[in-house]
C-alpha cells in the first residue's frame, strides 16, 4: 500500500507539529532550554508580541510541554517563569537537529554562531540516528518507514 | 554573558525555522521523504490548498531543498514533481526527532501508527546524542550550548 493512502492526520509527526509546528514555538523552546524562564525576558529577547508569546505558552502548557510558577520581586506584582517539563526537556533532539542543519546549511563565513558541549567532557555533540542492531546509520536512503497496526486508511472521501 | 544578551535571531535553529518551520512544510517534507513526489499527490494526501502547498515548496526550492522536475503523461499537461537535495535529505533527523517525541508522547493506546527500521537488517531505529569523545548523553542537562565568534549581542536599542 502506498503512503498517499494513509491518513495524513495518523502519525507521530502530524501530531507533534500540531504542538510544536510553529516558528515562535520552537524559538520559546529554545530559550528556555538556554535557562531564559521568564515571561518578560522571553517576550523581550525574541522581539515577539506578548500575547502571541502568552498564547503559545498556554499551548506547550496545556500540552504538558512546559510549567507555569509565579514569582514576585520586592514592590512587584506577580509575573511567571516557565520551566520545561520532562516531555518539554525530551523536545532537546528536535532543536539538536535544527541546529545541526542550519549549522551545516546557513551558517555564514565565520560559521556557526552557537555550539553545544558535553558539559562533563567539554567535546561537540552531535545527533546520529543508529538502528537497535547497533548499526549507525549515516545513509538516510537505508532508512524506512513502515506502517504499524495504529495506522490508519484514509476515509472513504480520498 | 547570559542568553538574552545575544541577538536571537543569529541562531542556527532561528535560521533553519525560518526556512522549515512551518507545521506544512514539515508535512510535505514528510511525504517527500516517504516518496510521495507528485504535486497533486502531495496536496490530495496533506488535504492542503493548492496555492498554499505551491508557496511551500517554491520556498523550499529556493532554499536548495528540493528540486522540481516536470513530468508529462500521455494526453495530459505538465505536471511537477519535487525531490530531496541532499540539504533536502539531511533534514531527516529533524523529522525523526519529531516522530520520536510523538511516537512517546502522543500515540494512543494503540501505539505508535508507524515505525522506522534499517533497509538493511530490519531493526527500529532511533536518534541518540553524543559526543566527539564517543559519550552517549541521554541526560539532556549535561548539554550545554556555547556561543562561538560568529554569534552577535544584541542592538543596542534592547
Amino acid at each position: 500500500m502506498r503512503w498517499t493512502e494513509y491518513d495524513s492526520k495518523v502519525c507521530s509527526v502530524a501530531r507533534a507539529v500540531e504542538v510544536i509546528g510553529d516558528r515562535w514555538t520552537v524559538l520559546v523552546l529554545r530559550d528556555l532550554f538556554n535557562g531564559i524562564r521568564r515571561f518578560d525576558e522571553i517576550a523581550d529577547h525574541l522581539g515577539v508580541a506578548r500575547d502571541l508569546l502568552s498564547r503559545r505558552l498556554a499551548k506547550l502548557a496545556d500540552a504538558g510541554i512546559v510549567t507555569r510558577q509565579a514569582y514576585q520581586e520586592p514592590g512587584a506584582r506577580t509575573r511567571y517563569e516557565y520551566r520545561l517539563t520532562q516531555a518539554g526537556a525530551e523536545l532537546r533532539p528536535v532543536l539538536l537537529a535544527l541546529a545541526q542543519w542550519g549549522d551545516h546549511y546557513l551558517a555564514g563565513p565565520e560559521g556557526p554562531p552557537t555550539g553545544v558541549r558535553h558539559e562533563n567532557c567539554g567535546a561537540p555533540v552531535h545527533l546520529s540516528v543508529s538502528c537497535e542492531a547497533g548499526h549507525n546509520i549515516n545513509d538516510g536512503r537505508l532508512l524506512r518507514m513502515i506502517p504499524l497496526p495504529a495506522a490508519r486508511r484514509r476515509g472513504a472521501h480520498s
